[in-house]
C-alpha cells in the first residue's frame, strides 16, 4: 500500500465512510431546518423566530462544519501537511462564527423577552463548549501555524490535541441533544407522550445527531486510516530520530 | 520501561487518572443518590418512589460500572490476559443486571401511573444503548472468551469491539444526560430558570457526568497507556508473526 516517494492511495473503505459521514451531516441540518420550518415558523432575526437561528447556527457550526473540520486529515491525504492544517483552523474559523451568531442569536432573544440566561444544564455544557473550543483553537494555533514550537514539543502536544479537538467535538453533539430535548419539552410538554409528529421528528433529528458524531469518530479513530507521512516529512521524522535516538513521533 | 520476561511498571501519571475517575465516578453516583433523596423522596420499589430506583441504578450500571469495566485493561496491567477479560466480562454483567432492575423499574412505574412508554429521544437512546450493548456483549464473548475464535479473527475484530465499547459508554453517558434534563423539566418547569437549587445540583451533576466520561475516555485512547504485552503473549505473537509475515496484532 505504502509508496513513500509517492502519493498514497486511501484505504479502500475510508471514501464511503467518509461519504456516509457527509450524507449524514447535511442531512442533521436539512430536518433542523425541516424541524424550524415546519413547526417552528421559520426563521428571522428581528421577531420571536430569532430564537430559532439559535438551533440552526449550532448544528451548522459546532457539529457539521467541527466534525468535517476534524476530518480534513483523512480525506486530504496527500496534500502538503501545512495546507491541510490552514483548512483545519479555517473550517473552525469558521464553525466559530456561525457558532457566534447562534449565540448572539440566543441571548439577544432572552433579554428582548426578559429570560434568564445560563441556568440550565444546555447553556452549562455550551458554554463550557464554547470556552473549550476557543482555547484549542488558539493553543492549536500557537503550536502548529506559528513556527515557534520545536518538532519534539508539537510530537508531545499533539496527542492531546487530537484527543480534546474529539472530546470537544462529541460534547457538542450531546449539548445539542440536550438542547432539542429542552425545545421540545419547553413547547410539546404533556403532548410530547402523546407521539406528536414534531417529538417524532426532533427524535429521529437526535438519532441522526448520535450517528453522524459516531461515523466521525470511527473515522478518527481507525489507526490505519490516519493520515501517513508524506516523503518530505518521513525525511525529516528521520533525521530527528537521528538526532534524538528517541522514536518518530506518529503522523496525525 | 519494558522489560518482556517481568512485570512492566505502570507509566507514571496512570495511576493518578485512574483515581482521579474512581473519585469522579463514585462522586457521581453519591450526588444522584443525595438528589434523589434530598428533592425526590428517596428509593422504593412498591410505591411513586418507584420512578427514582431507574436514574439510580443506570448511574451505577451504565455509567459507573461500564466506565470500569472498560478500565480493567488498564489498571491490571500485569494479570494473565484471560483473568482480565474474564472480569471485564462480569462486570459487564454486573453493569447489565443493575441496569435491568432499572428499566423494569421506569416500565414498570409508566404501567402503573398510565404514562406511555418509549416516546422520549431519552428513551429511544436508551434502548438504543440497551441493544448495543447486550449485542457488543454476545460478540465479544464469542470472539474473545470461547476458544473457536483464531487468533487472526480476534486481531481484526478487536478494534471494532474497543470503539463500540468507547462509543456505547459515551452514548450512555449522553442518555443520562437527557434523562436527567427530562427528569428537571418535568419536575422543575419553569422554576428552572429560576436558580432554584435542585437545578443548581442536577446541573453539577450533569458536569460531572461529562467529567467521569472524559476521564475515562482519555485513559483509554492514550496510546502509551495501553496494556503491554504478557512475555508468553508476545511469544505468541512472534509466532503468529513468523507464520504469516503480516504484522503482530497490537495489544488491547
Amino acid at each position: 500500500m505504502e509508496s513513500p516517494a509517492g502519493r498514497t492511495p486511501a484505504p479502500g473503505a475510508l471514501p464511503y465512510y467518509v461519504a456516509f459521514s457527509q450524507l449524514l451531516g447535511l442531512t442533521v441540518v436539512a430536518v433542523t431546518g425541516a424541524w424550524l420550518g415546519a413547526y417552528r415558523g421559520g426563521i428571522a432575526w428581528e421577531s420571536a423566530l430569532q430564537f430559532n437561528v439559535h438551533p440552526l447556527c449550532m448544528i451548522i457550526g459546532l457539529v457539521f462544519l467541527q466534525g468535517d473540520a476534524l476530518l480534513v486529515y483523512r480525506v486530504f491525504r496527500n496534500e502538503a501537511k501545512r495546507t491541510t492544517k490552514i483548512l483545519h483552523g479555517l473550517l473552525h474559523v469558521l464553525a466559530f462564527v456561525i457558532a457566534l451568531v447562534g449565540l448572539v442569536a440566543v441571548f439577544d432573544y432572552h433579554r428582548k423577552k426578559g429570560i434568564a440566561d445560563l441556568y440550565s444544564l444546555h447553556s452549562w455544557c455550551g458554554i463550557l463548549v464554547f470556552v473549550l473550543f476557543l482555547a484549542q483553537w488558539l493553543v492549536g494555533l500557537g503550536f502548529f501555524l506559528f513556527p515557534g514550537a520545536s518538532f519534539s514539543l508539537r510530537s508531545r502536544y499533539r496527542p492531546q490535541h487530537v484527543f480534546f479537538g474529539a472530546a470537544i467535538f462529541l460534547l457538542s453533539v450531546g449539548t445539542a441533544l440536550l438542547g432539542l430535548k429542552e425545545a421540545l419539552l419547553f413547547q410539546l410538554g404533556t403532548k410530547y407522550s402523546a407521539f406528536e409528529s414534531e417529538g417524532v421528528l426532533a427524535n429521529v433529528l437526535g438519532l441522526l445527531l448520535v450517528a453522524f458524531g459516531a461515523v466521525v469518530l470511527y473515522i478518527l479513530t481507525r489507526a490505519d486510516w490516519k493520515r501517513p507521512l508524506q516523503a518530505e516529512e518521513q525525511a525529516l521524522s528521520m533525521d530527528f530520530k537521528t538526532l534524538t535516538e528517541g522514536d518518530s513521533p506518529s503522523s496525525q
